[in-house]
């Protein structure tokens, strides 16, 4: 057995299971390819401080109905061309990993695995042209070799000419299935353009007879969060004793100064008091032990919340004009929270609650306080259309973080679970136990974070830390709250006129039982009947 | 922005993203530890054909309650001591990934990824004691180099003697929180001792007075599933090309017969054809076209399933024996599925149900035909004492994968799927749309394949592939009509029961109205009562 024991490349590994990286099937791969490259661009762009203008584009291929062709370009600052193979062609390699910084990328696998899934359901690598300002645009064609998670360079050219003046386009060819509908890429495309109001999109899928224009609706790049240094609270044993290895710091107040974020002076004194070390021990020196007192002095020390100027949160003027442009409903309510912290990494909420009053009993009041029934108003189901719903299905979630919508794994993600322990009955709505609330309506959650935790590398789906799950509650119930106050009235008005239907529907039966048994005359039984419902009525609570 | 690229090691990547591996939180990390221990110990005494005996300790730590140090023993034919460094303390290392056979691990990570969780939390890196036949048995300690994925051994010795003839314990000592109830080791142990009744475990954990014994109920190693060549079926483009660059056969014919399981020379010849090769071409000279066109001549290709010797499933018999040993349930159906494939890979789905009357409203007939209401049952809520839940909780579904018990993630997990999108109505059970069935009941699923697809890197819930879909509602839809037909009778009975109490409630409430409006006397209502109850019971459909 012994000798079969041998190193697997995280290539391999992945290719094997791509299900992980959001390639489980040929709809999701399409999804998935255009997300990594848009996110790559939206986070290039923005780092730059360029408005972004992205082109997505989705090309059948003749005689080939599995297969497409998907280009991704954007007026980025273009990449130099000695790391254009890595980046694109090497999987866990990047600049945001290390980084604490708020960004859409984080892990460094995302586009690599684009590349990677095209080229193992094609055989073709991706292509990709990227040009620098003031310099050549490149044309690089990548293999990549993944028993050695390596790429290799099959051309790269200097090309004499490019339309753009700076910027990246990224082309593959993959197996694919193009649909409509919740979950796709116009759904996709869409959300994104909710959530990233500076960014124009365009976008070009087959069946389209012109590309359809998301115009960006600011003029204002979000202002850049700053890259911040860890937080005390937020590192474990085992990071502190590779930090105080590693740090440039003599002396180990001026590592927990320097190193850290908001450990001042005083607050360095009292941890290495606490800790029962010396100010001027050297870090590297310090032993598993002495740490260990370190780390838990830390955990004890009354240390500020790390700074929030690295989050850069939407905004809830822009929520609301998003929810706005892309739904018809009847009431809106936003929360944006206070930023807080999990794990030492800060982060923030924002809740968007766009509500619709049901369309199939709906009822309004004339100007003599009567109740008139009107038609049933027409609400689309899901769809790229209509962001809401039907009064009777459960509840839409549009979730985003870092301003990326996440389109798969709603049941195991740490948004929905924070809805779900929301009492919205409290707030009007319907809801069972253990479950999503119902309505013609949707709930759009953000989250903005220097680190955001997935519960999978296709970054689907929030893990359900406490402090998140909590946050999220609160912002809900703050929208919550702002909705049920506008619903309260229309219900009342809703279920009196229910409870007078059941009296209808029932009373005729007891009639005519009546009449048989006690040998009425029809009369008797009329008046019999009336009285009846008179008296039930005056029972009713209005 | 150039510089700050750089690569990320496959260690640095999961401590940051601990939650991908199961380690979202201490209480998850003690359980994820001790899975990935037994997995290995069990797949290593069943390949070497011992019968496991397999100890599992938790043991609390004088003066910390928030760490715990776990050992996990077994009496398997050890590990050569080169080797032993890097199965322990490199990620992305194994004997299994590459073999297509069936076992519980697979991906090189787990018992690693369980060693660097200890390490970032408590600094201290595992220990492992292995000793193989007729060897002394050797003593490690390891620290690992998260920056690198190497092992370092900070530990190396020669034990004069150790108390077993040949087996591993590994231990380490972790930040944890050991509780009980759902989703516990204690769970976990208990569910591992259903699905591996060739097992003995021994579980010793903080508050037990002695240790808890599974004894083994079978005498038999189960059979270790053969390894097997890839399924034509199951290759992608890039995977065929990298196989026709790395093949040994010389010939095309020789590479489709050699390098898959069943191609015969018939089929061989037919692909080769209907590709428009020759079976005489080099295979390391196949360009990318005509390896495209292979690749479509095989799906086009009549090649029988892949052979199922590879796969070891628990068998009706065991799993029907372990449902009565652990749940005290009125009714068992069991249902092991003929072999099948997805994505090349042979597979084979079992169910077992067990359910109990409900225990709130139970009704029971007497001799003369009546309906007798008999005592509340007492049914456990989940624990590890009685599987079932209560009458009105959504049933519990025990979820395994090669033997091995899930035990998170359920809402994202295939299986679940399975059952919500299965009629449990036409089998007697309550359900709502998009909802699990409900009922005090349980129903167990295991799946047995060579490559199991988790959803995460922490195994705990099953991608919800077309084709695993399809099996698992065949195997309920099976176990699930036996069911039916032995609930139908006392539902019958049951819901007429109900009827009447409606009629109860609501006809005093009448005659008092009654009463009221037509001025009855006292007698001359209770009559008028009397007679509506017999007309409207008459009128009763039973």
């Amino acid at each position: 057995m012994a000798a079969s024991q041998r190193e697997i490349s995280i290539s391999e590994f992945f290719a094997k299971n791509r299900h992980l990286l959001g390639f489980d099937n040929p709809k999701k791969a399409l999804l998935t390819t255009i997300k990594e490259a848009v996110d790559n661009s939206m986070d290039a762009c923005e780092e730059a401080g360029i408005l972004p203008e992205i082109l997505v584009e989705i090309m059948a291929i003749d005689g080939q109905d599995d297969r497409f062709k998907v280009a991704i370009q954007d007026n980025g600052p273009g990449i130099v061309k000695a790391q254009v193979p890595n980046i694109f062609g090497k999987l866990l390699y990047g600049s945001k990993f290390h980084s604490r910084r708020q960004s859409r990328g984080q892990q460094g696998i995302g586009i690599s695995a684009a590349g990677l899934y095209a080229q193992m359901t094609t055989g073709k690598g991706p292509e990709i042209i990227s040009r620098v300002k003031r310099k050549k645009a490149h044309h690089f064609v990548l293999q990549m070799d993944s028993t050695k998670n390596k790429p290799m360079i099959t051309r790269d050219k200097e090309l004499a000419d490019w339309h753009l003046k700076h910027g990246t386009r990224f082309e593959c060819t993959l197996e694919a299935t193009y649909k409509r509908g919740k979950g796709s890429v116009d759904d996709y495309i869409k959300q994104t353009a909710v959530a990233n109001p500076h960014a124009s999109l365009t976008y070009l899928a087959p069946g389209m007879e012109e590309p359809m224009v998301y115009e960006a609706a600011s003029k204002i790049v979000p202002e850049r969060g700053e890259e911040i240094k860890p937080h005390p609270y937020g590192v474990e044993l085992g990071e502190l004793i590779k930090m105080l290895r590693q740090t440039n710091s003599r002396w180990l107040s001026g590592f927990l100064k320097e190193d850290f974020c908001r450990v001042g002076p005083k607050v360095a004194k009292s941890i290495i008091a606490e800790a029962g070390l010396s100010e001027k021990s050297y870090p590297s020196r310090i032993a598993r032990e002495e740490a260990d007192a370190l780390h838990r002095a830390i955990q004890k020390a009354k240390i500020s919340s790390p700074p929030t100027t690295c989050l850069s949160p939407i905004g809830e003027e822009r929520i609301l004009e998003g929810l706005q442009k892309e739904t018809d409903a009847d009431f809106y309510a936003v929360c944006t929270r206070p930023p807080s912290v999990y794990r030492g990494n800060p982060f923030q909420i924002e809740v968007g609650i766009a509500w619709a009053k049901p369309g199939d009993d709906h009822l309004d009041v004339d100007g003599d306080g009567k109740i008139t029934k009107i038609k049933k108003k027409k609400r689309g189901t899901f769809d790229t259309e209509n962001l809401l719903g039907n009064a009777d299905d459960a509840i839409r979630i549009l979730r985003f973080a870092n301003r990326v919508p996440l389109l798969s794994q709603q049941a195991s993600c740490g948004f929905t679970k924070a809805a779900i322990s929301t009492s919205w009955k409290n707030y009007g709505l319907q809801q069972s136990k253990g479950s999503l609330p119902v309505g013609s309506a949707v709930i759009l959650v953000h989250m903005a974070s220097v680190w955001v935790p997935f519960t999978s590398e296709a970054k689907e789906a929030i893990a359900p830390y406490d402090e998140i799950l909590k946050e999220v509650r609160l912002a809900m119930q703050e929208a919550g709250r702002k909705l049920g106050v506008h619903i309260r009235k229309g219900k009342k008005i809703s279920s009196e006129f229910q409870k007078r239907n059941y009296i209808d529907a029932f009373l005729p039966h007891v009639g005519i039982g009546l009449q048989e048994i006690l040998k009425l005359e029809p009369e008797v039984r009329e008046d019999t009947v009336d009285m009846l419902r008179a008296t039930l009525e005056s029972t009713r609570k209005i």
